[in-house]
């Protein structure tokens, strides 16, 4: 019998009523034929009080007792979830991620699975019953609970559907699939199909905040297909997958921007072997994220060097900045927090040359002036203004002819 | 290093700052000198909102996920417990009752413990760690969560002093100890410094529900002391322990009253051998609690049958007696449900004759009538009139000296 992994988030569970509907749900699978594992986030704002009730506590909350306050949230949604199933006739059991033994490193809050004792859940199919996991919550060696981090339910889910050979991992979620670009300024944006791991790879690091990159990487390393669909309707969603024939034929799949993103230039930097280095030596010990790193070309011995930081991690970057500026004997410091990172991305770009050329068409064809520009095998960015940034979303989603129909 | 265990109940850890308050007391205890493990309930009210969760979903909740679903609410306590004690400083792990290795049966919302593999505890009180435990709940050895039912987090607390041979198992509560009588009726009602585990028993089974019979049971057995104590001040508790020469001394020890009772009396029942037994079978099979039975001398061959119950039951017991005339030829049923059984419960007794007279004696003078009697090896009990019963109280307490002086 195949085996479908399907996972619920904290929204499509968030009252007793949806937790009846979701259940339904479960049950039409399972009448398909399937054997079914479910894979639960904690009720809506569950997680948030837990906080709250914690920073009632103490402003550092350690953060082994975090996890341990924190998983209770999904262990109150698989036991009501498997309530409900029961109300229906079925047999379903509830299983917490110790008990499903999801073993994970001891790195608390943000821990990463390491394997998984399947034992129980394949006991408890054996006997026709639908397995009902607690996401978002594994165990270390040492039985202390853990949890895995911002969508930390997805990872859960696609690593049970990996593990267990799934044939399909189902993800039921507030939008009903991954989209070429966002709806909400590209009116004309489709739903996709279908997308390969890689693409959608790029997707989530570009902030496409659908799924998480970890549980992407589960996916793509056990090939097991990942749905992404509304939990409120019957439409297909998407599905993410292994790279097609059929899908290179497509040059650009979707187009991302990324409006949370600022920029800063050290100007004046002396343009000689090791500065580079020293620069983000210490942007790094600071602990700051880097995205993209621009050099411009060397005048008189001297060079403007620019690199791209979260908003939320621009003035450290700055105060930062200034310290390296002192210590290298550059001038000054400039950022800029109204830019907005535009990307393409498509496998079918390995076997399509000019997709550069088109997408700096486009921009130019609007006048938009491009500031920095990074690619990698299957994505191309571009740092415009903030200003510009849906305008050129809208034509270069025109131009790579993703616009919908009709 | 003598180990100290303590219990805090659902009021004492009802808010972020009485837990704080609670890890001041822990701290205090740490400081003298003991190795700490502390046994937590539920904060305030979380059980019953949890109830009414799965009632939203089913009106009858699949006991097993019950369990898992209460099971969540001392988690959330212990984590926040332990947490405000690092805040203090301290070393402090909270544990679930699976990661202590609280083995129970299988009979899940009111599982009975079978062992406990304390290993990890052992390690982390070595450690030098306070250690918070999660009351109340246990695990199969299939690893499935248990709960134990009323009472449950004084029966984990007085389990856990039991196996590790603790010097002593504190029970804060929101009352200050065991008292002579309740002082809501009897105002000269003394705290006691000790009790015997016999007399407690006896206490818990007449209604007093400090604390429940089963962790008195599992002190009794391993001769562990428990102490009875507020978590709001600090005066002195009571303590539960051996029999002591000192206390056989003393004749009655308490006056207990128990309101929630009343009287059945099955009518001119045929006086031969086998009636009672084919009463009370059926009563039994439909499940009646039968407290005291009474059965008058025979009179023409006819007599009448009383038996008491709990006022929760008494529907269904006359529905049954009322089947039960039909099936033996009685005559009727009649009840009263405005009684009350008076006791007095005392370890001394077993050397002190005279004691059932003195009470019979201290009833007559305030003419108030006896309607039924039993009594056990420490016990006495009368059935009398419910508006008789709390002057009744008084005058007993009064009678064997139990008045507080001044």
């Amino acid at each position: 019998m195949s085996l479908i992994v399907q996972k619920y988030g904290g929204t499509s569970v968030g009252t007793a009523d949806r937790i009846k509907a979701v259940a339904k749900r479960i049950v039409e699978t399972k009448e398909q034929g399937h054997d079914v594992i479910v894979v639960v986030s904690a009720m809506g704002k569950t997680t948030d009080q837990l906080i709250s009730l914690a920073k009632q506590i103490t402003e550092y909350p350690n953060p082994r007792e975090m996890d341990m306050l924190l998983s209770t949230g999904e262990q109150i949604s698989i036991s009501l979830l498997a309530m409900a199933l029961h109300d229906l006739g079925q047999k379903a059991t509830s299983l917490t991620g110790a008990q499903i033994g999801l073993l994970t490193d001891n790195v608390h809050t943000k821990a990463k699975i390491v394997g998984m004792k399947p034992d129980k859940i394949i006991q408890l199919l054996e006997q026709g019953h639908i397995i009902i996991v607690a996401g978002f919550q594994g165990m270390t060696p040492d039985f202390d609970v853990t949890t895995l981090g911002r969508g930390g339910s997805d990872t859960s889910a696609v690593a049970v559907a990996s593990i267990l050979k799934a044939e399909r991992c189902v993800i039921y979620t507030d939008v009903d699939g991954i989209y070429t670009a966002d709806p909400r300024y590209v009116p004309k944006a489709r739903k996709l199909k279908m997308i390969s791991y890689g693409e959608m790879l790029e997707l989530a690091s570009l902030g496409a905040k659908v799924m998480s990159s970890r549980s992407i990487e589960f996916g793509k390393k056990y090939g097991v297909p990942i749905v992404v669909r509304s939990s409120f309707n019957d439409e297909d969603g998407t599905v993410i997958t292994e790279e097609g024939e059929r899908m290179e034929d497509v040059v650009v799949t979707g187009v991302a921007l990324d409006k949370d993103e600022a920029k800063i230039t050290i100007q004046q930097v002396s343009d000689q072997p090791g500065i580079a280095a020293r620069i983000f030596r210490v942007l790094a010990d600071e602990g700051i994220n880097i995205d993209m790193i621009v050099q411009n070309i060397s005048d008189k011995g001297l060079t403007d060097v620019s690199f791209t930081t979260p908003v939320a991690e621009l003035k450290k970057a700055i105060s930062v900045s200034e310290k390296i500026v002192k210590d290298i004997g550059a001038s000054r410091v400039v950022s800029n927090d109204k830019i907005a990172k535009l990307s393409v991305i498509g496998a079918g770009m390995r076997s399509h040359p000019g997709v550069a050329a088109d997408m700096f068409e486009a921009l130019a064809e609007e006048k938009i002036n491009i500031e920095m520009i990074t690619t990698s095998e299957i994505r191309i960015s571009c740092v415009i203004s903030e200003e510009d940034a849906e305008r050129a979303a809208r034509a270069v989603h025109t131009k790579f002819k993703l616009d919908r129909e009709g």
